[in-house]
């Protein structure tokens, strides 16, 4: 039989990246990239028309503009003929929630609505639905509900249905023109297949949906009028399996992305979710870690419990038949490019310069011979609030140990350990829930790039780090959703969990814990948790009798 | 009556300055500074020698060459007579240490000694004598003795007779060399009249010296035999009074400063405590606070209390028949410099260049409409430790409330507000301890330089500030010595309180409290308490856990 491919189609926060897989083995045939022309729309609209602060808007156009440039891009590079292909898989950011109307055409498509800031995609870090968030939470934490107990009882504003109601309140006469309100992953596959299939994914983890209940309207119903029948009219259409097909290629999608009419479409999945499947970490017991600028701690297990502060738990979330677990740290990556920012002086800046390393590593490469927990520092991560397990979007972060003589690269593995720290207290939060972890897994850019920071996660873990050798786990997990869509035949699989343990890989990089650092740690860990406790403490109070100004 | 002079020379810790003052109105009317050839000696001895870590020593030829270059040339500048000069005054850091032949000659400038790094100058900031420090605080704490009542109980490896006990233990042939252990203060006016005139004002806060029981002999034995009769022996000499005369220059020394021979040398002072005359801040109930790299808040007062945590309390020590009090802050404008060098990123740097301005003045600038305590950060100021009133050396700094957003700005003000928190913990315990504080001066270079500063100290201390015009209290202070010294009828004062009086100047800038500040720094104020308490607890858990390795 000759090689079958899948196409995997990640769509990040600036860009949108297409692999082209073996379907036998996962290896990255051939990739290509293509930037969103308009990026974030946290400023402007196109139109130039400002937008307010906690906006953060995109235009779908950037969407097509990456399958249409990067698929026939890629099958080029690859030297790959569409007879080879034999599905097409998606991931994105989520909850990123696009208006259209009946034929699944943006809203912002249109002349009418073209000037309109909610017509355009709310990209997930949309923060413009804050008080329908904190409405819809009053009124669940008055109600008789309990639908919550599985998203550590909260709700954020960053997921789909305040960002629907957001639009119901602010602008009725485009939210009545809306036929349907479509996560992006979900409107990728309707637009290559026609079909309008929503992931049970995204539907779960972002949208209130269960398996076992669907959506709960009761809730909404209570929440406003606007949302009356919401299930039934914008939020209608099929919830699909990860690991299903949502459609096949139309006609006009195919010659467009030079493939052919009928390919498997698969149901799509939230971009870190997808990692876990791109690293064939699908077993129970085995955390993955999909570290960038933040980190989601993801697991699936056959047991359902209720773990308090993670971000939810969802049954077939990622595979068929075990429960999977989400829980998230606010600030990784972006705490530490936030440190470059803002606290490292010129002379470190110019002699990373001189040494022609990016300062980060040039500080990784100082702290050469300092040893685990011997700075003096200790930091509490909590620079973009705390999401598990505390659930506290308004902490902040700390930093105790400080004196005259403290060095950047101290500061540095300092917050390398306070990121460490932050995972300990999810990873112990799962198992005190009764979670059973045996494997960490790291995936993402970061593991890759700064190997001081796997040490200290390991030793502050006390648990060998197993580092995934794709820095595009995503990408190769929504290759592995086209490939179980795909037909058996055809070289496709049975099911996501098959694909995700023949296609995926956690590489075989392993970094082991060093046991003086895991004693240190130990102790230092102890301070982290006091620490944790006097800041939620003084926080509360601090709240009361700060009252934030912008500075300029 | 023409109008006559006096000389004040500061010498401080890099530099000596040399200021000649109108006897009747203490205005500067010349001024000259003499940089030291040998700066601090922590690196190396002048031979190239290394020195261990946490050595700082001078060269005592540096300070000569103040007396010899700056004096003249100020005479000079000032198109002054020598015969209208009728008394020179010293300040100096204190404690600096001095072993001398018995004639005054330092051994180090012996062709036997000058390769030993005890017998150089052993500088304030000299921390070779922790050992004997931590010995003789044992030997205290568990002894009979109470002398330290006035000095909250403790011991500093600063002061003098551990100091002196390094010397003893570490090199005993040396110890037995020198005649004399001469505090700088006192050798500068050794050199000059001839005579060996201790201060009571660096007896008194730096030797344990007290004025109804001289030196404490009886704990010396108990702390070691070497210290056995040090008080008639390498201690001897009268211990007199600040205000007092140290004797007269001799004819040698008024021809290489081009004086008059008999001119009028008087009893030196620490340059902090000579600041309180230079800001004319002599009454009770006035508290001066000395801010350069770190703050000293002085006070005198007829009442005698004790007040735990502070540097010291001494009879006299500023002025007759009133008790100085000193208490300390460890970094202010230290821990702005380590703000700088450590956290001021490259692009704020480059704007403040392009500004043409020094960087904290750009932060300043840039903080315009930042309101008091609006950054949702608090800091405790403690990068150099805590002298009072907490006298924890060892322990360090924290900043709560960092976000991803946090500007440097913001950081500079909140360690603004931490270092007036510090000063307000430190009057609020002058306050308990019974004695009453009505007015508040601050004198240095510091509150000269930043208003932004002395806004927030004033609303944070709920209570005017008044700024002291001159930037060289201490060095006027001195002067102010020389003015008490000098014969009253040819210009001189009966007592240095007169003399302080007329010469001395608070100034007439007035920074007040703003009344909204106040109210938002009092709730502040309450948290930085609680960070101080729960960093006092965590610290004494860091420090068993850490162990503080050098980074390279």
């Amino acid at each position: 039989m000759p090689a079958t491919y899948t196409i995997g189609v990640d769509f990040g926060t600036a860009s949108g990246r297409v692999v082209i897989c073996d379907s036998s083995t996962g290896v990255i045939i051939s990739e290509d990239i293509t930037t969103y022309k308009h990026g974030v729309l946290d400023k402007a609209l196109p139109n130039g028309e400002s937008l307010p602060n906690n906006y953060a808007l995109q235009h779908p156009q950037d969407y097509l503009d990456v399958l249409h440039t990067s698929i026939p891009s890629a099958l080029v590079k690859g030297n790959i003929l569409k007879e080879q292909v034999i599905g097409i898989g998606v991931d994105f950011t989520s909850s990123t929630v696009i208006p259209t109307d009946k034929d699944g055409t943006p809203l912002c498509f249109k002349d009418k609505w073209k000037n309109n800031p909610h017509a355009f995609a709310k990209l997930w870090k949309h923060h413009g639905a804050m008080k329908q968030a904190e409405h819809m939470q009053l009124v669940y934490d008055q109600g008789p509900f309990h639908f919550l107990k599985n998203y550590g009882e909260s709700i954020s504003c960053e997921w789909m249905v305040p960002k629907i109601l957001e639009v119901a309140e602010e602008d009725f006469a485009l939210y009545e023109e809306a036929t349907y309100f479509v996560e992006a992953i979900d409107w990728i596959s309707f637009v290559l297949t026609g079909n309008l299939v929503r992931s049970n994914c995204s539907a779960g983890f972002k949208a209130f949906w269960d398996e076992d209940n669907g959506f709960p309207q009761a809730f909404f119903d209570s929440c406003s009028s606007l949302l009356a029948m919401l299930p039934q009219t914008k939020l209608s259409g099929t919830v699909a399996q990860v690991g299903d097909k949502a459609g096949e290629l139309t006609t006009d999608y195919a010659k467009l992305l030079q493939l052919r009419p009928g390919t498997a479409v698969a149901v799509g999945m939230i971009d870190a979710h997808a990692a876990v499947l791109g690293t064939g970490s699908v077993d129970p017991r085995t955390l993955v870690m999909v570290m960038g600028t933040s980190t989601c701690h993801l697991l699936v297990d056959q047991e359902s419990v209720e773990v308090p502060g993670i971000s939810g738990s969802v049954k077939n979330g990622i595979v068929k038949d075990m429960h999977a677990y989400e829980a998230g740290q606010s600030a990784v990556g972006d705490l530490f490019a936030a440190f470059v920012d803002q606290m490292v002086p010129e002379n470190i800046a110019k002699q990373a310069q001189q040494e022609q390393l990016p300062i980060l590593a040039y500080l990784e490469q100082k702290l050469g011979g300092v040893k685990a927990g011997s700075t003096g520092l200790l930091a509490l991560d909590w620079h973009n609030g705390n999401r598990s397990p505390h659930n506290l979007p308004h902490a902040s972060g700390s930093m105790l140990g400080l004196t005259l003589q403290t060095k950047s690269e101290e500061i540095f593995l300092a917050l390398m350990e306070a990121t460490a720290f932050g995972a300990r207290s999810i990873i112990e939060n799962y198992r005190d829930a009764g979670l059973t972890i045996d494997k960490i897994v790291a995936a993402g850019g970061l593991p890759l790039k700064n190997r001081r920071l796997m040490e200290v996660y390991a030793s502050v873990l006390n648990q060998a780090i197993h580092i995934s050798s794709t820095p595009h786990a995503p990408a190769v997990g929504a290759a592995i959703l086209g490939a179980a869509a795909a037909p058996k035949v055809e070289g496709g699989y049975e099911t996501v969990l098959q694909a995700s343990k023949k296609m995926g890989d956690a590489g075989n990089v392993i970094i082991y814990p060093e046991n003086e650092d895991v004693e240190r740690y130990n102790q230092l860990y102890t301070q982290y948790k006091r620490l944790a406790e006097f800041q939620i403490k003084a926080l509360e109070d601090l709240h009361s009798c700060h009252q934030k100004e912008p500075s300029t």
